[in-house]
């Protein structure tokens, strides 16, 4: 190239996004502790403390925790490729974006996908998903989305692996925004695969994939008959990241590991339940003043996440325009919708560091600047 | 978890094995940037410099050039995966654990694979390669290792290029310890896809993969009747990287972008060639001080590698234990030999920032202490 670009200068953001959230200077500094080998027997100890800190986090005691070496969105695909065989039937609830997006990919891997729907803003009921287990006995899999980042939906993950006790499907869970915001007790509530992501509730940079595996479905994988995709290999990274001597399966992101590692220890001195009460709290706060100033929430109360908020906008503003203006006059991210269906919201993210009742009113009172100083052209009508 | 382990204090190494290498303090500076969303405006104002360093790098004017979201492992599943369709034919050359890795991926994405190998320390001569292809017109695929990390090999792959110019097979090439430390001109030589790391040549931390896509590689994508997996999606991918408005496809890994910018930035400053010709200096120098103790190298010198030497072990030297003492006493990883058929080999490499006759003096002096004052029980002798 002719001239070189410049060093990079990223502006100081308070991202209110649906992820990533702002980092803590702790996990930034882990990033700069020198590199070792992915075969160095000094990293195997790191790596064997890092397993420790995410089966706390995810609250499981056997089976199989590690980081993938790859999104939250690989670790999705991980779990649907790896959990079910072609042809093999699977059942996916879907309540938005990341639930379609569920389908979507067990669908590549040819799986024989049931799909159950909710419209925007709810869950699909558990009752519906038991009774479609029950209408297809030979389904092996139950895929849902514990936190719908596309609407700010909770699912009942818990009552669904109540009602799912006893029976042969796994239940796999998309944690990505769930994961260190609020309660999940993988091995208590019969979760046997939970994949999640660095960046949200955790605080740390994005790019692994924190996954949980049931012992039961390390079996499973065990007695596959058709191949998954390398990468997405269990038997394979288990006997790298448990085998002692460790086998190589890939070069793994130290760097990540380590500021993954300094995240999990935060959040772990915190306290989980202390961390969930925070993010609980920051929600609230957030969506008290959001329904103050006569907002609307797309998500049904009883559903509603507290670390994500679909805030509907009001008829009149343009959601796009308000998005830009709190990047550009404020330095504040929040999200819009997700995909060509989605409807017309913001998408306000208090997770990780960012989880507290000040930076939600921060937040606040940058909107009220902005709706309430339209630009020429723009109206600032509310619902 | 009872208690928490203790904050990481890993220890400073000399990394001279097969990668990662050190890492330059600008790199690792680079990391601290403030986190940006990754559908930040600014943010893709950093990806589109991002395009164009790699591009610089790969010496590729058209097509699609990015770094995906994984270790160089799922660059290379991601090539096979998405550049033949299963049942499609696949010519897979392999003279070591890469190559046959080629082949077992090639498989489970259900291609059709002609294998063709060579022996350790040999290349896969590209009469044969060119052979086969006439023996089956069908193949869709050539693919190949451009420099070979369990054996110090390297493919010539301009020669290769040259040959099969015309043919209607695309030619796929592993340049995960190629990019940054030897010649490579992915357009000028016909290569469609090629796929590297991070952590290696550039010296900047594992985690993401570099990747190379011929404007013919992406029409073939775009042609395919059957899919992909999700995060090997490249034409998903080119809606993110280069759609405008950016389509969400995953939420990509920033930091370990600022970093990789970093590196690339500070490998084109020096200039290609310069780079280049640093790691074949560093290498020759490592090589003949090896040669000068009587040390026997695994590759053919027609095709030897200079940034990665396999050192056979010398009769009567236990190369675990030597491997171990330069990690013990001198802080220094070399590698061993990979996999369960690999011979008694030592790996070094000298990569990144550590490509430097100096590095290599330091290195040789290290294995003349380690080998010159054996631990009881071991001998030190010499080929």
């Amino acid at each position: 190239m002719s001239d070189l670009p410049a060093p990079l200068n990223p502006p100081e953001r308070l991202l209110c996004g649906p992820g990533p959230s702002n980092i803590d200077p702790r996990v930034l500094e882990a990033m700069r502790l020198p590199m070792l080998g992915h075969l160095d027997p000094d990293f195997h100890k790191i790596l064997e403390d890092l397993i420790e800190l995410l089966k706390a986090a995810y609250r499981r005691s056997d089976g199989f925790t590690i980081a993938l070496s790859a999104s939250g969105t690989s670790g999705m695909e991980a779990g649907l490729a790896s959990l079910a065989e072609p042809g093999e039937t699977a059942i996916v609830a879907s309540c938005g974006f990341f639930g379609n997006r569920m389908i979507d990919i067990a669908r590549r891997h040819r799986l024989n996908v049931i799909e159950l729907r909710a419209p925007f803003g709810q869950a699909v009921p558990n009752d519906q998903i038991v009774e479609a287990l029950a209408d297809h006995p030979e389904a092996r899999l139950v895929a849902v989305v514990h936190a719908e980042t596309s609407t700010g939906v909770a699912h009942p993950l818990e009552q669904l692996g109540e009602a799912m006790r006893g029976s042969d499907a796994l239940l796999l869970a998309d944690c990505v925004t769930s994961l260190g915001g609020m309660p999940l007790e993988a091995e208590g509530w019969g979760v046997d695969y939970c994949y999640s992501c660095s960046q949200k509730c955790l605080g740390a940079p994005p790019g692994i994939s924190p996954v949980s595996l049931s012992e039961r479905a390390m079996e499973r994988i065990r007695a596959r008959t058709q191949p998954v995709p390398f990468s997405f290999d269990f038997e394979q990274l288990a006997r790298y990241w448990v085998g002692r001597p460790a086998v190589y399966h890939h070069t793994t992101p130290n760097t990540q590991y380590y500021a993954l590692y300094e995240g999990l220890r935060l959040a772990l001195e915190e306290g989980l339940e202390a961390r969930w009460a925070r993010h609980a709290e920051a929600g609230a706060h957030l969506q008290a003043g959001l329904a103050d100033r006569g907002y609307r929430l797309l998500a049904d109360p009883e559903v509603q996440l507290a670390q994500l908020s679909a805030v509907c906008v009001p008829e009149g503003v343009d959601g796009k325009d308000v998005q830009m203006r709190l990047l550009r006059e404020h330095s504040i991210e929040v999200g819009g919708g997700l995909g060509p269906d989605a409807p017309d919201i913001w998408r306000i993210g208090m997770m990780g560091t960012n989880a507290h009742t000040e930076t939600a009113d921060r937040l606040l009172e940058a909107f009220d600047a902005v709706l309430e100083s339209p630009r020429e052209g723009v109206s600032a009508g509310r619902a």
